[in-house]
């Protein structure tokens, strides 16, 4: 997989095998469309992948490659996360959470409202019923929030602290997400990190050590 | 429609008529499993209506249907929202929060995470298309909103503050609504009203009349 410039780049089809292209595929079919919209063929054609190879690939059929794709998601999210340390002179919170909704705003921008994020679309569609996907589901969303978590407990956030503001933060990101879609427009992004952003300083302020006077 | 004691109520069938049936039934069903799986079929059966009378109702299809159920969904939590003032002895922007995402807990606790948020499964299904419902999807969202800055600006925050507001408490609550199903717990929309308040009473103290000392 390629390295992750951002959650939403797109690496060249050419650069994965067909497995990974449908895993793939897959994810970029639910954000747009939901799950029940997006059938096995859609995502076979769309990762031009040999048509007998989905049964190979995936003997548990739609819901191993949802489960997967959804997986494949939060594994992004969470290493986007975790790539805001390298990025960072003064890591904050609230940097933080500019990092995290910076590459919703930049695909907005640039590619428009077409697609959302695949972990509120398989919600969305799945999360009320018992679905073989709620397990790969809740997967993807702990290891986003795990990451989350880690990013500020490294600042010094406790971790319940740091638990409760990672459930803000991803919860308010993915209303804004829905919200930018429904409007097409990303001002929602702009003004969820600008609301949270004192509220987010104040708890990475309260993790630094005292200072000397 | 029955007058809500709560967005989650439920009136019983028989003091709608079938059309209302039909909307509620078709809101109901898509917060359970989003819209492509909600067939008119379904919400005809769950409305217990004649099987003819749909096509006379909605002569724009289940577009019309999902539209209608959509926005009936944004005057519902938009009254829910206008009633904060009814039943709050000294309102607050915290209180309007705890007051809106309360039924979502009393909904999850008492009868499961079935079902969520009609709109935001509408977003997730349709929001990157160009379907015929997201007109009425905007203007759901809209009065949600518009009934939450009218709360605020009536406490005293000015509006393009309130505007602000309305934005974050409604993404996060839609996001904890997510996180809460996925997860099977409430604990998501405790932790986002825990973790707003002090950023929602701060607004409405800003816009308090100055004091004489």
């Amino acid at each position: 997989m390629a390295d992750p410039q951002s959650p939403t780049a797109q690496p060249s089809t050419a650069q994965r095998r067909p497995r990974e292209r449908m895993v793939y595929s897959a994810a970029q079919l639910i954000r747009a469309r939901g799950v029940t919209a997006t059938g096995v063929r859609d995502v076979v054609e769309h990762a031009s992948a040999p048509r007998g190879s989905f049964q190979h690939y995936f003997p548990g059929g739609k819901d191993q490659l949802v489960g997967e794709a959804v997986e494949w998601a939060g594994d992004f999210a969470a290493r986007w996360v975790a790539s805001y340390r390298e990025t960072a002179d003064a890591p904050s919170p609230d940097g933080l959470f500019a990092h995290v909704v910076q590459p919703w705003k930049d695909e907005f921008a640039s590619r428009g409202y077409e697609r959302g994020c695949p972990v509120m679309a398989t919600a969305a569609d799945l999360a009320g019923g018992e679905s073989a996907v709620n397990p790969p589901l809740r997967r993807a969303l702990a290891r986003w929030e795990g990451a989350v978590v880690d990013e500020l407990v490294g600042m010094g956030v406790p971790a319940d602290r740091a638990r409760s503001l990672a459930v803000l933060m991803i919860s308010a990101l993915e209303g804004a997400i829905m919200w930018s879609r429904v409007n097409r427009e990303t001002a929602p992004l702009d003004i969820v990190v600008a609301e949270l952003a004192p509220l987010l300083r104040a708890a990475g302020r309260a993790g630094d050590p005292p200072r000397p006077d």
